[in-house]
């Protein structure tokens, strides 16, 4: 029996002598690799977390203690020691364990998180809870250092200094956000890492020293002999102390003794208080280890070589427009490119290698990330925003405030609009035409395939105000090719004439519905094949022209109904008081969880097959 | 002939001398507290930056620099001086000047604002852009100290620190945001502001050198002799000189020529810098520096007396929020208070005169806010969020991901919900339905008058879930208290059961359907007027009840179209394809500039008048 086999309950990690820790440590680690290797999901920051995780057990008990993930990718351990190990092979699968904390899954399970920086509000507000309670619970908070990036973290940072209630905050500083970690508090944390503010100081108070004549020589002198007491006082992290929270640190984030015992006495001093550990990303497995963004999140892989065992052929959505957007940068120095520390995940490393200069990495900061395009483009460039849908929800008052209420000229390009499968509910690119489609000056394009993106693109940059172009998770489209329209502001494009039933498709949904269209030619129906385009403005003639001469208009799209393109249509013609019936296929008002595309497409009803059967229905 | 007369161009201000300056000065204020007393505005926050406005002007050329004022309210003397003067007089009023900067206004305006936080930003954008072009502009943002607790200016900071490009922030320090500052970083200003931070370095340095036996004793009597030069080192500011931006100051905000030189000096070194300014909020009249809240925004007033001239009678929703807050507070402890540094705006400052322990103000930071109130319900709590509705945008992604998504018990009193009048474009709070009506599990509410205001109120505490309840700007609606049918999840209200046309309000719009009704009653003609109550879920059995029994169905309220109540309506008529006809009364997809309410609606054809025309036109 291991020892990982004796953790079958929360808290029986209390029950393992503290010499046996460290081969726990290790059971764990040969755990998340094994299973990691199969399931696919977040391999390298939970092996960098397994000490830290362990030493925050031992120091709390839960379900009573309060412990908040921030993102939540790195919770697996978490979820090893409060009894979910055996359900670790249904990771990120559907009806299967989630990748990310959920109170529906453990009441160990404080607080659902998926995006970036918002651990130490939650935590906050809990801790406020218990002392209107008067309740003794201990609460803690696990942030990484990328999280650091994210505007969220100080206003809480800010208010947590202004409550003074107790409230552990652990900054899991491995340097890394997905990438690298970026800007002045990356560097400040890397300072801290290597004890250099102490240094800075000592070096800067001698040589003001020397500047007074007598007295000057021999306090400088003596400060050399005063070394460590000096370095008591000018304890690294005065940021954060200036900030009004106790800082301690940094610690060595793989010794479990000793953040144990800080962790025990930080709860103690039951005041807001930050220790800084220093853990390494994808710890214990070497690829892991040399490649921590690659292994970030990685689909199922060999663990004997580090190579993915399936690797999708064809492009991806994102890798065409990595492409395209050099092409463009090369024609046009006005276009620069932003991303919010998803330098890799949205291609926009591609640019970045060619164009540094004209390429911003901004860090987990989609709100500067929004307004700072604003201003590029009030100067006179072309921002390109490459974003994440989900992500892009963080920024919504910059895009209408900043960008579209001043009608500038950024270009966003949302990648993972859609059901993006197993990163689950928080992660869903399922709002976007909702939250975007009600502001004014926005132009919103779904192009659909491959070479439309290109062409969308090419558009986007000639059109002078602001553009959003989605397109979804994974591998593009390369059908209809030869369906190649040219692009006009507002227009949709009509892929078969046919009679009687107008199916109109949005973004990647052309795909889904050519299979229905083929399915009604082989059933000798010639029905009408649209693909939208232009999700804003719609394209108001095309839609007249449907509804004239067909009996029903089915709108299909991979996103939220209130607010989506169906509703756009239906509100049409609703007004135009039309005889034609409207169909739309969409989300219906929920969050949708974890599972393949496949899958989520079937249980929400907005595969083929569905629609084929919800068609059927309304024509009998 | 004034000096301030011979201001009538950008640029002018460097052909006064400078010993006149103060003269011009005191020309300003006097001219500010003139023309804002008659026609209402931003008074305070203007007063307090007459010289930095001037010295800034000195140091800077127009429009070829580029100048970005955080919020913005603060722009009046930067208007009156690029050649708007005269135009004062039309401040805030339709088709007059705006209380914020717009590029529309003048070249002499480089980015429009008018919500917090975002200013940096946008002038580490044009920074940047400088820096592709190769031009050699003067870029500046100044942020007042309250928006240094909105998390957008520390991810501007950390890209700043990123990029070194040359840019500068003028911090103006003020102490106040609308209400007094809070949070650690407020405390931390004030600490510089009184160079709090040398003492405390240079104390304990003292104390810890005594703890060294023998060098320890010389060294620090030799330290209290090195204080100058000490002082050199211990620079207040370490905060961002750490972020990798350089900090001079502080310096006295009502100097110009200290400003002036510094800001000259400030832009040859061609890096981020942070000048910190000290001014007094309402300077140079006495009513405005004892009570700079009051006059932050303030209608037109009485000079001499500093009293407002048209006091509203009647209570405000606010003023009826407040008072139920609290009743609703003493009969439940769990009842918990959170604003955002609007106080006072919102009415919790009266709840926090009853329940300080239950009330929070986070500083403007709304994302915080929201999930820190996640955080709140999460352990029991029900938060009651008091937001603008304008501001509430900043918070979408914490609504959606934080709240909703774990369908916690957090209610949302979105205050300024609808047309806000003389604010304008940037605080119109016409986007809250669209931007709330697609999030799942949340509930939204708008009630009709006073009465139902409170009876929501006790209907969200009642519910477990997240319910938002949107109500207006001004004075409370008094009129049907007779029609108070009890709440009921989901449920609209008939108020008067007529035949053929079905008017169907929204919240504030009750109101302005009433005259509606009224004057169709005047004409004999008896129609149904529905109170909608609920936007979210909607009430389809109501709808399909008025379908069935009317030709027209007219939803009335004071918001965008798409995404709005109208939508739901006719999205939900359009699936059931009923032959009822729709006329949705709604802003269209348009941004809505300052006025009075009632012009704006006449502008956007929501005015009783109006919406009677535009149905006479269907039935006919």
């Amino acid at each position: 029996m291991s020892i990982l086999d004796r953790i079958q309950e929360p808290n029986d990690i209390k029950k393992i002598d503290e010499k046996d820790l460290p081969e726990l440590a290790q059971d764990i680690r040969e755990f998340l690799i094994a299973n990691v290797s199969e399931t696919g999901g977040h391999l390298a920051s939970n092996l960098g977390c397994v000490e830290l995780t362990i030493a925050l057990h031992r120091a709390m008990d839960f379900p009573a203690d309060k412990l908040v993930w921030d993102v939540g990718h790195q919770s697996y351990v978490h979820k090893i020691l409060t009894g979910r190990k055996d359900q670790m092979t249904t990771l990120r699968k559907f009806g299967g364990l989630s990748g990310f904390p959920k109170t529906s899954e453990s009441d160990c399970d404080a607080f659902n998180t998926g995006h970036s920086s918002t651990a130490m509000s939650a935590a906050l507000g809990m801790a406020c809870a218990r002392g209107i309670k008067g309740t003794q619970e201990k609460i803690a908070a696990v942030v990484g250092d990328g999280s650091f990036t994210g505007g969220m973290v100080y206003e809480a940072l800010n208010n947590m200094a202004e409550v003074k209630t107790g409230c552990l905050v652990v900054l899991n500083d491995n340097e890394m956000s997905i990438d690298h970690n970026v800007g002045g508090m990356s560097s400040y944390l890397s300072k801290l890492r290597v004890g250099q503010p102490y240094n800075d100081l000592k070096n800067g108070i001698e040589k003001a020293l020397m500047h007074i004549p007598v007295a000057g020589e021999k306090l400088a002198k003596g400060l050399k002999r005063s070394k460590d007491s000096l370095k008591q006082i000018f304890v690294p992290g005065m940021f954060f102390e200036e900030m009004g929270v106790t800082y301690i640190g940094p610690i060595d984030g793989h010794n479990i003794r000793m953040m144990e015992e800080t962790f025990r006495r930080a709860f103690k001093l039951n005041k807001p208080i930050l220790v800084h550990v220093k853990t390494i990303k994808g710890k214990g497995y070497k690829y892991a280890e040399k490649h921590p963004c690659y292994f970030h999140g990685i689909s199922s892989f060999d663990v004997a070589t580090g190579k993915v065992k399936n690797v999708e052929k064809g492009l991806s959505y994102t890798a065409v427009f990595a492409r395209k957007l050099i092409e463009l940068g090369t024609e046009n120095n006005r276009i620069v490119a932003i991303t919010a520390a998803m330098s890799k995940g949205t291609g926009v490393n591609k640019f970045a290698e060619e164009f540094p200069d004209r390429t911003f990495d901004v860090g987990i900061a989609e709100e500067h990330a929004v307004t700072f395009a604003a201003g590029l483009a009030a100067e006179g460039m072309i921002p390109v925003v490459a974003v994440y849908s989900s992500f892009l929800q963080r920024a919504y008052d910059q895009i209408l405030h900043d960008v579209c209420m001043q009608n500038l000229h950024v270009i966003f390009a949302i990648d993972r609009s859609g059901l993006v499968g197993a990163d689950g509910e928080t992660h869903q690119g399922i709002f976007d035409t909702a939250f975007l489609s009600h502001i004014p000056n926005l132009v919103i394009m779904a192009p659909k395939n491959r070479y439309e993106l290109t062409r969308a693109m090419e558009w986007a940059v000639a059109y002078d105000g602001p553009v959003a172009i989605k397109y979804a998770r994974g591998q593009a489209y390369y059908g209809l090719k030869d369906y190649n329209e040219p692009v006009e502001y507002g227009k949709s494009e009509i892929l078969r004439e046919g009679s009687e039933i107008a199916l109109v498709a949005v973004g990647n949904m052309v795909e889904e519905t050519e299979k229905l269209y083929n399915r009604f030619l082989q059933e000798g129906r010639q029905v009408t094949f649209v693909n939208a385009r232009f999700i804003k403005p719609l394209d108001k003639e095309m839609i007249d022209h449907l509804a004239e001469t067909h009996k029903l208009i089915v709108t299909i799209e991979e996103g939220i109904l209130h607010g989506g393109y169906g509703a756009l249509v239906e509100e049409y013609l609703e007004s135009k008081a039309s005889d034609v019936k409207v169909l739309p296929i969409a989300i219906e008002d929920t969050f949708v969880r974890h599972g393949s595309v496949e899958e989520l497409r079937k249980m929400l009803k907005i595969d083929a097959e569905s629609i084929y059967r919800r068609i059927r229905d309304i024509m009998e």
